[in-house]
């Protein structure tokens, strides 16, 4: 994979939060699998809290100790070093005395919602009052171009973990109702696997996110799933949603059948592959998120299927993708879709008996449509 | 990889401090990556914040819809179900006000100090006064049979992952100072992406925790590092953490010098697999953890290294390993030994114009000693 340059960071929406209120200034704490804390320092740092100060106009980083020269090549602002023991709030509180010289106390500053409460009490005991902000939510959920460029690189690097499954899918061979490769049984761990080692060659992480779903008994997901053979009929969905260049996300799945009877899986591809198609057409700037989820259920109904079997366990027909691999706009949602949201569309139909087919498109909103993201091939997989 | 049982969970602490103070209850929020709610729930979850909540002998999860079924797999206790936009405190809220029936309000709610603080107001506004309590981290740094397993488990797939990065370095061919492999050069990102495919091929993640450092330039970890290329004299370290079964990690620390000219590099290679033996040497239950440290610093000392020059990017010489690839106890710190806990111990030194040293063991502390997890042999490396 080519690393696409590291994506800028735009502190507007902050600072306009700041400017807003006149606040001292604006403070995030949180680990290294924090969105908020990756997006305003490209830093990947350790799993304990550390802390991020906005003043007006500039940016600093309280870099855990052992990981500031990693801080330093990823943070482009005023590096500072905490030792272990220094309780992330407190670093943060003196970062903002400091910008504020002797000014007096009870200046007001603003969090995350979900800054931690300890944090927050440090900041309160320092004499500040917090206010929340989305401001940080906000600024992610539009995507620069760079950070479009990360996502389609590891989009790619999606695509081609999941042809590895479909590879071995292809290559098994048939005995009784049973699939074989290579002398050894093919079940959902080793699909897994195999899609994961691919990921990882291609130098991005699974991240625990690939779930392989066979027929009626559905994984759980994650790294504890089931490790069932697979029979010739069920559909095989394979699903990916590995971590790539600067922590951000892609979003791939897909759904194979090796040997179908031609029955219900290939009614309910055609059906999702349809609503796949129908649901795409309603996407532009100034759409409402959940009008493209309507669309994809209005078709799949049409194809005689009943979506609300399917939002039971609220499979919802897609979402935003991007630090976190499932984020804003959803797609159940009445948020408005704007030039720059990234979004995985992924409508699917469930029956008990049968399994899931499910499959799904990442794409960019333009201003009149959108753009796809990664190989943009939603039909590389053999109909049933 | 035998997946080892799920590991029970030990509600002992968090009971015994609700019986202390009389506390209505505990809540914890956090997401997919919280390790104190993966330890709660043994469950894999969405990013976004979800609740668990103790009452006195009853568990209850407030699981995040379209993840009924993966909670209720993993999950050993009553799942609620959330739906999407329901703030979790809101939700912790109503199930303690539930447990309560129409008790007085007022009553104490315990909570880890880094519960979200969007949450830790909730349960305010619902009448709950708060009290932070660490009974989780002190539940979680003592490993049962089961966490040992599940870390002996991992552990040995991260062995299998730096042995791939020392047989494509060991295989590789000197061409003029640099190597080469398949025509095509040795480089610290294509080290990273064999290990990281071996690890997934093996059934867990490399999680965005695999460095591979060469020389002088040390890359700054993660998926962002640089993909220098290695010369035949730099000391390559390769370090994994991956995370595998019910989100356990494990931890290797190797380092492999391909042509050394027998200077900086062996004396350091020599002292640091002194230093580890010295430092092991020192573990056992009742010891404290500095000690463990401070006599792998003595022994790189005795071999004429610095080792403040190491710890001035502060990479202590340990820590403790769990669903926290660093977790309690560090061995820089004046934690007690206790049986049960699991250490990395890792000595190394750092030259500025040469490079890094570095090497680990694995162990879970006895009553008179430890006891080695993974494959346990620490000298496959060959010495420079």
């Amino acid at each position: 994979m080519l690393t696409p340059e590291p994506p800028g960071i735009d502190y507007g929406p902050v600072d306009a939060a700041i400017d807003d209120i006149g606040a001292a200034g604006f403070v995030a704490v949180g680990g290294r699998f924090d969105p908020d804390l990756r997006y305003l320092t490209r830093f990947e740092g350790p799993e304990r809290g550390y802390a991020f100060v906005r003043v007006p106009g500039r940016s600093v980083l309280c870099a855990p100790a052992g990981c500031v020269r990693a801080a330093e090549a990823g943070f482009d602002g005023e590096v500072t070093v905490d030792r272990v023991a220094d309780p992330a709030g407190e670093r943060a509180a003196a970062i903002l005395d400091r910008e504020r010289g002797d000014a007096a106390p009870g200046a007001v500053v603003l969090v995350p919602p979900t800054i931690p409460h300890d944090a927050a009490v440090y900041l309160e005991w320092a004499g500040y009052e917090l206010r929340s902000t989305t401001a940080v939510a906000e600024a992610r959920v539009v995507k620069s171009d760079g950070e479009t460029d990360a996502i389609d690189a590891v989009q790619r690097a999606a695509t081609a973990g999941v042809r590895e499954a479909e590879r071995l899918l292809a290559a098994a061979e048939v005995d009784g109702d049973e699939l074989r490769s290579e002398g050894r049984p093919v079940t959902a761990g080793r699909l897994r696997r195999a899609t994961n080692a691919e990921l990882a060659r291609r130098g991005v992480t699974g991240g625990g996110n690939t779930v392989v779903a066979a027929g009626a008994g559905t994984e759980a997901g994650g790294m504890n799933g089931t490790d069932g053979r697979i029979r010739v009929d069920d559909p095989v969905v394979v699903a990916v949603a590995p971590r790539g260049p600067y922590g951000y996300h892609g979003s791939v799945t897909r759904t194979v059948v090796v040997d179908s009877d031609g029955g219900w899986e290939r009614r309910a591809y055609v059906a999702v592959e349809s609503a796949l198609d129908a649901a795409l057409a309603e996407v532009e700037a100034g759409a409402v998120a959940s009008a493209v989820g309507r669309e994809a259920d209005a078709e799949l109904a049409a194809f005689g299927f009943d979506p609300a079997a399917v939002a039971e366990e609220a499979a919802a027909p897609g979402h935003g993708v991007g630090l976190s691999r499932r984020e804003r706009p959803f797609l159940d949602s009445d948020a408005e879709l704007k030039p720059g949201h990234v979004v995985a569309v992924e409508p699917g139909v469930t029956e008990p008996d049968r399994g899931e087919v499910r499959l799904s498109a990442l794409v960019v909103v333009t201003a009149d449509g959108y753009d796809r993201l990664g190989e943009g091939d939603p039909s590389f997989t053999p109909r049933p």
